[in-house]
């Protein structure tokens, strides 16, 4: 299989994208890039009453933003700090309702390519092993200048 | 065709929505139904600095759910007050940068049935005819009491 | 909106794909395009039982390569013969049942760029309004030599 | 986790799917349902000549059928005899190319619930690590009687 290597740390990312993406930590205050494995990031994110829908559970827009930020994890880590990188395609299925309280989510990298990177990723409250929402999906990887 | 018939106005729909989903509004201050007729829903949603992302385009997450919304809007105007329906899937693509300001969902209902409805939605900068995104889903509807 | 304008006709197309990708003409006998417009393309296939699954219905994998060939009629005949075009994504809705008899694909070009087309496909029986399968996709296009 | 408990072996299911849909059989021989534990499915596919596409590679369609009748093998070993099944969705990524041979397909089942079932496929080439198309798709499963 293609050998994924990381490039930079989670504190390195953490750090990264808080400097060129404010808006989405100001939304989402408890978001956190928890681990890096060569082609696996893992993220978190904590939600209260201000991420929850209609009928008490956490949002569509909160978890496709949690899949989205996993996948924008998994491209940084692995090419570098290519800010620019955009989602081109997201798909997401929404399995099961969840609480407010601390989510994570479990991103793989499918392919690297040079111009495009997939990946999956598996959203749960930390600690349950039901998938509350399954998201694939593909980003844009600028060219090199 | 099976016939579409709305049941509740854009005015309507603005109110219900402003009750059930204060979060949607809080976030997105621009959200608007704007126009209802039979299996077609148009959405706007004005959006200011803090829905970029890196690169100053609107970010994904924003464009989500705007799409999310629009379909919100498609099965709460054509089978009633039912808060509950949620999003089961939805994908998304996008297809060009679009700056801060009024975007435009124009959203269609593929499928009606009694348990799952099925839209589409395509997302402009308002008075630009290129598609900004373009998404399908489809949201579960609660059985009936 | 970015002009798009066809440089094969129909009669171009059909015969450029019996030539280049012959299995699925075999598999689809009834396989023709219709008619090319700028940004639109009509694909007809026409289905017998041995394309029906379980419950004498037209099968997932029928519709579904309609649909792929949709988007490939769409990506040659606006770039031209560039059978290398592979898709990269596609996302397909399964909505109503359709019985054999004659297919028609209506399919849109949503984006044309350089190197990825996105489109989409509204499928169903010839001259019934009712969508049996709805479907969005991406070609990625060879670079030129 | 929601338990998982398949209900049909593998010799049991194929079986029953060459009774039910023989039309698989006769356009996909190789089909093979390979192996069932809780909540996984594998499934092998032969492809030849006659399942090749414009640059002698496995084509989109039969990828999709490979990743569908892998769904179909996850409903139907956890479900029962329910030929009725039908996917309601279904999202695929093509990654690599693939040369005629023998194919694998690893199915999970992400949610197994009374209406719906959710599952992913990942597809190789047999004994290759690098993924050649990752599936996502929902079944519908009809109402007991």
């Amino acid at each position: 299989m293609t050998t994924l290597a990381p490039v930079l740390t989670a504190a390195d990312l953490n750090e990264y994208i808080a400097e060129v993406y404010p808006q989405i930590i100001e939304q989402f205050p408890g978001y956190d890039v928890h681990s890096i494995e060569p082609g696996h990031v893992v993220v978190h994110m904590r939600t209260d009453e201000s991420h929850l829908r209609a009928g008490g559970t956490v949002s569509g827009p909160t978890l496709f933003a949690l899949a989205d930020m996993g996948g924008y994890a998994c491209v940084l880590s692995h090419v570098g700090r290519e800010a620019l990188s955009v989602t081109t395609n997201l798909n997401i299925n929404f399995m099961r309702k969840a609480g407010p309280g601390m989510l994570e989510a479990t991103c793989n990298i499918l392919k690297l390519g040079k111009r495009l990177m997939v990946f999956d990723c598996a959203i749960r409250e930390l600690g349950n092993a039901d998938i509350v929402a399954h998201a694939t999906g593909t980003y844009a990887i600028p060219p090199k200048a």
